[in-house]
């Protein structure tokens, strides 16, 4: 039996630094909770002239992190530097290596999920990472095992922190996007290219992870239809509150009664008294529907130094047991079934639509019934004069295949009356 | 290595039905996920001729728990049955023989947890009981496994069904305690016999049992102090209204600044923007604060039937797990500290009064006063009129230590003008 675990960091930045500030001041916890005492044994970085978060002894920095995959010593790799092609063939070689290993990286798990943990299995490690969906959250283990008697028909949830912010700003203080987002940026929760987060990507890759454990088959980031929140705009936040609802970007994966999957992310109406509503900030919440647990939802916080470190050292704790127990690599039993990717096409949701019409008798009317040739039956219809040539209707639809809905919005689009449809989103039952 | 996995139950009750229900729905991804096929060899029912909720085997049911706790075909005893001690020593043998337990009997585990949690050890076995706390919410595995890296300083939340249901009703429809109540009990949410959910010692158990995972030391039923939710009125519940706060039977345990530990159950104002707020009905959701994580909050059913299957299938398939890797009983490093109990007189809170004085000048003044000798200031002060002898005075106080409070409270009562103190409650910051 081993008498200690030795680790290899990949990357010190955010996360990383997370990882050895906690390490070092809940030593003793963890080392109780994990059986055997943990040392960190490298830290791969980039610069070594850098300043820290934490301190480190300087003789444990490196910048070859193929020497730290290789090293005979390490029984497992922290991967907390990001990165996809070049980090994906480190960690291959790891396995390779016989190393388990943690990771939070979400666009790697998205992109070569599969690979990786086929290798893991071929050479019996483990591959663990919590932390890549919904930061300090505990969502990946729950779904492994705490639901492991569950079929599992819905995970949905708010799992991306910085979008969360932003329409949070935007419903609280009546912001703009694009103010709200430059107050994201100024406070480090937006990047400079805050396309992964506001056009949906981040999240898309969130949901695909969580879908391939809720439905124990692989979904990638390619099979998750993903729509930002760059159309919002202060009017949509505000007539949705006038009619009891919060826009937020929500991440949702579905098994319809096929057998198939459904993976989107899109900005949706949440109702007030849905739990999701109230989450507000950088706070990030999932919520599963299982057939025996009925609905249970995870909160916290979804991104963040010590959040993600959490997660990470949850896993570093696991892998290290592993070792202990003499058991890694036991329990990759995550896909085993290959269900087909349904178009969203064929999902049912409510919508909200935002239409400019010509203020003209007759023309709501009109629409109700263009759309209701297509099966769109109308829930909520109201008018709003925005000056003296055209109207503004917001209408809410009952539950309708997003097909049809598209039929309709084209026909609706190429009618005389209707100047422009200015805003089509999904609304949470 | 084992071809199958031998269930014995011991209870086909709610619970048991339910178990025996999911196992047959969901066993082939069950099986899967635990690594080998899972058969229930014997059921211990005391009454072989009731009917049943699910259709079993009648060569399965016993009336004989002895006989099983001893079959040395059986490998996990799950035990759904409730009872204290001859559930126990049931349970002990279970051990001596080698036999893992997966458990829902938060009464048992409350009273007699160390011994249990000991004997499992001596003997290899694993000993689970995520079904305790929480019906369906992932909370036992959490703290033990996700939150690992964590020094966590507080665990509250709303962790009894019945009560939560009948101070929902109340807030909900105005109903009085007693009408909400037999509400309940028509609707089988309540026992013919309320006193252990109204009296808050099922939730103080519950607490316990957290407590005890939360800070690794033995927090037991009866180092919980309690309070139920029978004195709460509509008065109050309206009061709490007006000011933004709803009322909910909170459990809360806390390790203080000094390394000791302070576990509670009592009803408390909860503000409105709290997430534990909006937790309605017989929903349950536990709050936990971490060092690392920060906040997180798990939210679901918090019993019946399948949700409370859900737990126990979770934990069987962890034991089955580790029947098939060959890691039965390696876990168990709960209770590895001795802290000690701090008196809740220690612990300090913002609180909220109902007093009934004598309707004259100067009173609000003179109150004031007198509590502000024990150091308890004062947030928010109303008077509302009764008759025309008597007012009512609604305070909200700034965070006092709780024995501070008492004192003051003692004084207070014997003023000339107090008729009354006809409320004490804490409120959640
Ligand atoms: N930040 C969060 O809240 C969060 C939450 C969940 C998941 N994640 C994931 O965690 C990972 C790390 O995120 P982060 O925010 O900690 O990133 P970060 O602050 O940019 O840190 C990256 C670290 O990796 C090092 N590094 C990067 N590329 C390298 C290379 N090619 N060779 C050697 N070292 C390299 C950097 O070295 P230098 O310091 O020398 O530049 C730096 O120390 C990412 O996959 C991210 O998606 C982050
Ligand atoms: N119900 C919930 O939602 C829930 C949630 C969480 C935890 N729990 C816990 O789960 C346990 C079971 O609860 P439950 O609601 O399922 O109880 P229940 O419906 O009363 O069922 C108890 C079962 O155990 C059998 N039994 C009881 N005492 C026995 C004895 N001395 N010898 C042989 N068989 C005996 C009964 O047999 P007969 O059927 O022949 O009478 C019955 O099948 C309790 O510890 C409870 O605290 C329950």
């Amino acid at each position: 039996m081993k008498e200690q675990v030795r680790i290899g960091m990949l990357g010190l930045g955010t996360v990383g630094s997370g990882v050895v500030k906690v390490l070092a001041e809940n030593g003793t916890e963890i080392e109780k909770r994990s059986g055997l005492p943990i040392r960190i044994k490298s830290i791969v970085v980039r610069d070594l002239e850098k300043e820290r978060l934490v301190e480190v002894p300087a003789e444990l920095l490196t910048t070859d992190a193929w020497q730290v995959v290789n090293d005979p010593e390490i029984d497992v790799i922290v991967e907390v530097m990001g990165g996809i092609e070049g980090t994906k063939d480190l960690l291959l070689t790891a396995f390779r290596n016989g190393k388990s290993v943690v990771t939070a990286n979400k666009d790697l798990i998205a992109e070569h999920g599969d690979e990786l943990i086929l290798e893991a299995t071929r050479n019996g490690c483990d591959f663990l990472y919590e932390a890549s969906v919904g930061g300090g959250i505990p969502i990946i283990r729950p779904l492994r095992k705490d639901l492991a008697g569950n079929k599992i028909s819905e995970v949905m949830g708010i799992v991306n922190g910085t979008t969360n912010y932003i329409l949070t700003r935007m419903t609280q203080m009546g912001m703009a996007f694009e103010d709200a987002l430059k107050e994201a940026q100024e406070l480090g929760y937006a990047e400079a290219n805050p396309a992964s987060d506001v056009e949906g990507w981040d999240a898309g890759r969130k949901i695909a992870i969580v879908a391939s454990l809720a439905f124990n088959s692989r979904v990638n980031f390619s099979d998750v239809d993903t729509e930002g929140i760059t159309s919002i705009t202060e009017r949509d936040i505000d007539y949705a509150k006038q009619m009891g609802y919060a826009i937020k970007l929500i991440g949702s994966a579905k098994e319809t009664e096929n057998g198939s999957i459904s993976a989107q992310v899109y900005p949706a109406l949440v109702p007030q008294d849905h739990p999701l509503a109230s989450v507000n900030g950088v706070y990030n919440a999932i919520f599963v529907r299982g057939n025996a647990i009925g609905e249970a939802m995870f909160l916290g916080l979804g991104a963040g130094q010590l959040p993600t470190a959490s997660s990470v050292i949850g896993d570093i704790v696991e892998a290290v047991r592993n070792f202990h127990a003499g058991t890694r690599g036991k329990f990759l039993v995550d896909c085993y079934e290959q269900k087909t990717i349904q178009s969203s096409l064929e999902n049912k949701n409510r919508f909200y639509l935002r239409l400019e019409v010509a203020d003209q008798p007759g023309v709501l009317g009109a629409i109700a019934g263009k759309i209701g040739q297509h099966g769109v039956s109308i829930h909520t219809m109201f008018q709003k004069w925005t000056d003296s040539q055209t109207a503004e209707i917001v209408v809410i639809t009952h539950e309708v295949r997003e097909g049809s809905l598209r039929d309709a919005l084209n026909e609706l689009g190429d009618m005389e009356h209707v100047h422009a449809i200015k805003q089509t989103l999904r609304v949470v039952s």
